[in-house]
């Protein structure tokens, strides 16, 4: 790639806008990789250093007070699409303790007390952290949909609830990487079969994963709408190709790190008087 | 070493009894260290491989709830000594979705409304993780004693309570490593020294670190204090030698992956037909 001509940003590229038509997307492409499978443990590697850099200089805004930025990646997508793989290969990458990792499960009776907002408000990421959700307030959309958990108005009441809410985040000086992995129906079976295979993955595995499948259509109309009404000037959603878990790890590390350049991160001045710290010290 | 007379555990070496006194210990030793610094990074990403291992199987088990087994990580310690390292560095090795670090700073008005184990207890990691006290309960009896914030019958109230709270830890299927990063006021010198030589570092640096260094000698006597009150069945503290930042590292990652080995840790069973599950999964 010559540098006159930039290669357009991954984001640029996964990013949807306008009608999402999810049968239409290969979950095998390996959109802006340039290279095979062998290549990309290098790859993310290299990746690594760079966010593991910015990630600290994130960090040390929060930290000192300089910088009320932070950045929340939303990992939503079917069962086996790999949010647990992203947390382990992707934000293993940098320093732990400048990530917030939330899971979210079905709610619990006190979450259920509160509107659906309420335990995402509380798990958001401070200054100078990378928030990581594994899960989100979107299955309060998608699974809220499709098993009829509330009605029609309540889910429209939502999307404007959610847009307005990441709008705020994004006023306070939050950033949104929020990306959709997606796999077919066939990438699932294969996963869940080798689930089922293998004695020391028998603990990822839950029942009800196959009851979620068989509404998988439901489902990814769902996720069709969240997509489309929840692209919006405070994050757009991204499309991750995820049937493969090399292609998957790349692209995440990359769309994150591209938000993490664009921040124009700046180490933080000193709030003390160098020079009279240094003689203070010296004379001790 | 033959197999036949296995070395004795770093634990074992490291781990205090009886009476202590801190200016015996060499801050630059390599105790239980068959190399050099050259060798280091190997033998971490060694023993990284191995504890990223046992860490999933212990998540494995707290995730199905199949066992109430947790770890914590207690890291003390004077400014520079390396807490915030080890978690770069060594809770960097394993899954950060299986980690819960906490970093304590001065007790905030609704923490002080609490007894001082309020805000510890609320910090204790779930079954399946493995928890990291940057600083802890222990603030409580040496700052808390330095600083004279509390009178000398204070001060053994809470010795007792968090001898008490460890036995309830523990009872309760916790196992905590207790490490204290020793280093002497030169190597401390020559760290900050670097802080204020180095823009990028700046944020590390407070003021009041050289308040602190100034007490260095009260400070230490409270630490042998704590040390040896609460070297305990259930858990002993370890005199970490810190000078070498890369020795600290291996020296930690190697305490935390002999109290996991020492677990026996074990992949939960099936908590449904697995047979029955191919069935399904065949037929969709």
């Amino acid at each position: 790639m010559s540098k006159s001509s930039p290669a357009p940003s991954l984001s640029s590229q996964l990013a949807v806008s306008g009608h999402v038509d999810l049968t239409t997307f290969d979950s095998r492409a390996t959109t802006g990789f340039d290279g095979k499978k062998a290549d990309a443990a290098k790859a993310l590697a290299a990746i690594g250093e760079e966010l593991d850099g910015l990630q600290e200089k994130l960090f040390a805004g929060g930290r000192s007070g300089a910088s009320p930025t932070k950045v929340l990646l939303v990992l939503q997508g079917m069962d086996t699409s790999g949010k647990g793989g992203i947390v382990r290969h992707v934000a293993g990458l940098v320093d732990p303790q400048g990530l917030s990792i939330t899971s979210f499960k079905k709610p619990t009776a006190t979450e259920l007390e509160h509107d659906f907002l309420w335990r995402i408000e509380n798990a958001l990421p401070e200054p100078g952290m990378i928030g990581i959700f594994d899960r989100s307030h979107y299955e309060d959309v998608l699974i809220g949909k499709v098993r009829h958990l509330v009605d029609d108005d309540e889910i429209s009441r939502r999307y404007i609830a959610i847009n307005d809410f990441e709008r705020s985040f994004r006023a306070s000086g939050g950033v949104i990487v929020k990306c959709f992995l997606h796999i077919t129906p066939d990438d699932q079976k294969e996963r869940l079969a080798a689930r089922l295979d293998d004695p020391t993955k028998y603990w990822k595995y839950n029942a009800g994963d196959l009851d979620e499948r068989a509404l998988w259509d439901d489902y990814q109309d769902a996720y069709a709408v969240a997509l489309e009404r929840c692209s919006t000037g405070n994050g757009a959603w991204h499309v991750v190709p995820s049937g493969r878990k090399w292609y998957r790890n790349w692209a995440v590390a990359t769309l994150l790190l591209e938000q993490l350049r664009a921040l124009d991160l700046q180490w933080p001045a000193a709030d003390f008087d160098v020079e009279a710290e240094k003689a203070r010290l010296a004379a001790m």
